[in-house]
């Protein structure tokens, strides 16, 4: 194989067929209030899908789908046994969600690709760009990547075949025929160089500090709590007020401790409680139980288990000293652990914008987003543009047109600079 | 007419025959954990309904029924143009409730008209025990002695016919062909001289400084609201925490200094929430609204205002301290306001329990009982008798057998008193 010697800088993708395509894209599943609504595998996402396929092949890439719906192009090298280096984003969105949030990866990883090819430029390994299947979690948070990734086992595969009816069928409407076979989507790492991937920053730190490419250094963990108060019911008017045990009373204590700990503690901690549950529920009986639903999120793994032990601490104390003399039970729903992004690629991602002239910092993820799950398996890197306002999830997500084009030209010359590594 | 002189304290009502029809009906909708479960106008209902008309019959009284499905038995004195001094309480209950709350008081006015009229004793006034339908508000609250009392309109009676199709074929079940003639259950006050009931009180103070009965005062006013506070959506980990605003934040910190305000301020009063409902409510987006279900209790209506004022106060302190920009909205559900017992009822109680050597104290009413509805209409007393635990609503509400006789004769002896005053 012969490298073609290329002066990197000259290479710029094509601004105004990305934004073409950004606002093609944009008309699939179009919300009135400017926004879109395409959830994993609904009519619109599967036309998403097709309309991307569509784009794949007339840019001359190849189409590559596999068992867990998730739908690639692909700029083969032609070298025997070369490794692939992906990038990645998803198609789909949160219900009434912006046009930004994983469609602009999508999009800029497709431009890159066809950047690539029509500048004649050969490089050693394939490039693959991958829309994956429901990241937002409509059906399985970050399913397609999960799969990817091989993180489901047979077990895991019949109990979601014989449960999830509507999502199988969903699947089936993707092309996914036989759904048993969703083992077969996992990738051999060997055969992989790298994941990099483009994304909206959901916050406003870039904005604030008016930097043009946030270069992510670790994504934060996440665990999901169940934490219920327990307290007696009882007639709400008869019942002596300085007796009665009030789950509620006892989980509002909680709720207010526990987002005062967390600010004057864990400056770079997450704590939400989104939703919460009351028995019996009714105006005139004391509440009998409060269940909820809180989410904590640190990069640190170890700061998460000492946010952890101190907001368990502060329940108990809430529930004692609101008189309820049954303890809270705090059950994990779901832990999904810190990820840290490659060196390697930070560097390559801060090169590049040094390079280009954007300017940059360091940041950690509070979203979850793929490279966490695939960072188990091969070196990944990320770069977050500004979102106005931090909005996302929201149809005034937006980021200006000048930055996403930065980011297009940062990942274009990241993705060079790594094939040639 | 001529009143055959009589020594009223010779006169007691008979205890075993009063147990024997607490422990028949107690088997009527009776619960496996030991209480009864007798839903208004339920199967259940419509069968306790039945025994209480064949007790009546048995009893030598006249059975009275009205197009509010209220049902009576009646002593009459036989004298053209006799006022009706009234004896009620109700024999529904909530679900899974105890097996004194209501028929406590229903069997002991049915024993008080059956001692009467075994005495031989006639009295000026006919004496009426009534069943009150739906005290507990299965359908709603109170609808038995607000139809007697003539709380509802036409156009009430219109919309409730439309919209209540399960309540109507239920009042159908009891007896009530034609729920259009409900304003017919309206009864003339100047053909009644008063109301007495005789109810467990549901609390603790008899229980605790050893009263054998409690004479009440006052009923306390209710208020119920509809808090809701309003924050803005948002991604839970990418929002910054000190940023971001959070309806529930805001509601829980509002609970929390509710109940100390409360405590702190309004010895008297009550405040519950009993509810809380979350938008959108998912674990990792911000709440973006915070509904609760609060009410308020007070004997003293201008204490009441003065609570709600404070509350609304709160309300707004607890949405700024939070960063709600926008206030919390604070709307009356339902208002039923606060009632006087009659000094004369009140009186009558204190010298019966002096006469028959029962300790006695006077007490607000914590909770709705149909005097408050009759009180407007005309003279209504009530007497407690003790709780043990302070527990109803509940299988385990219980009240020790020789105070539900002292109650019983107590409630006889002023019948009396009052029926010859």
């Amino acid at each position: 194989m012969q490298l073609i010697p290329i002066v990197i800088p000259e290479l710029k993708i094509n601004s105004d067929r990305l934004r073409a395509d950004f606002d093609d894209l944009a008309t699939i599943g179009a919300t009135d209030e400017g926004g879109i609504n395409r959830l994993a595998l609904s009519p619109d996402d599967i036309q998403a899908r097709a309309w991307f396929a569509d784009k794949i092949d007339s840019a001359g890439l190849l189409i590559r789908d596999d068992d867990a719906a998730n739908l690639s192009g692909v700029l083969p090298c032609n070298v025997p046994g070369a490794k692939t280096l992906l990038i990645g984003s998803h198609l789909d969105s949160v219900p009434d969600g912006g046009r930004y949030d994983g469609s602009i990866g999508v999009l800029a990883g497709l431009e890159v690709l066809r950047t690539i090819r029509e500048s004649g430029v050969r490089l050693p390994v394939d490039v693959e760009v991958i829309d994956f299947t429901d990241d937002e979690g409509c059906w399985k948070s970050l399913f397609g990547c999960r799969a990817f990734a091989g993180n489901f086992e047979m077990r895991d595969v019949t109990e979601f075949i014989a449960h999830n009816g509507q999502f199988v069928a969903a699947l089936r409407r993707a092309g996914v025929i036989n759904p048993r076979m969703l083992l077969n989507a996992r990738r051999d790492p060997a055969t992989l160089c790298g994941y990099l991937e483009l994304h909206i920053e959901q916050g406003q730190r870039l904005e604030r500090e008016k930097i043009d490419i946030g270069v992510v250094t670790g994504i934060v963990g996440r665990k999901r709590y169940d934490i219920a108060f327990y307290g007696q019911a009882g007639h709400s008017g008869t019942t002596d007020m300085y007796k009665r045990r009030d789950a509620l009373r006892g989980a509002a204590l909680f709720i207010t401790r526990a987002h005062d700990l967390i600010r004057e503690r864990f400056g770079d901690g997450i704590f939400n409680c989104g939703d919460i549950q009351v028995k019996p529920g009714v105006f005139n009986v004391i509440p009998a139980e409060a269940r909820l639903v809180v989410e904590l999120r640190h990069v640190d793994e170890r700061i998460m288990a000492e946010m952890e032990r101190e907001i368990t601490a502060i329940a108990q104390q809430c529930a004692a000293s609101t008189g309820l003399d049954t303890p809270p039970t705090v059950a994990t729903v779901t832990h999904m652990p810190a990820a840290q992004m490659t060196d390697g690629t930070i560097r390559a991602f801060e090169d590049a914008c040094d390079e280009l002239g954007c300017t940059h910092r360091r940041l950690i993820s509070y979203a979850g987003h793929s490279a966490q799950i695939l960072s188990q398996m091969i070196p990944c890197g990320m770069i977050f543009i500004p979102s106005v306002g931090g909005i996302s999830h929201h149809p005034s997500e937006f980021s200006e047109w000048d930055v996403v084009i930065a980011g297009a030209n940062v990942l274009l010359r990241t993705v060079i600079r790594t094939a040639l590594a």
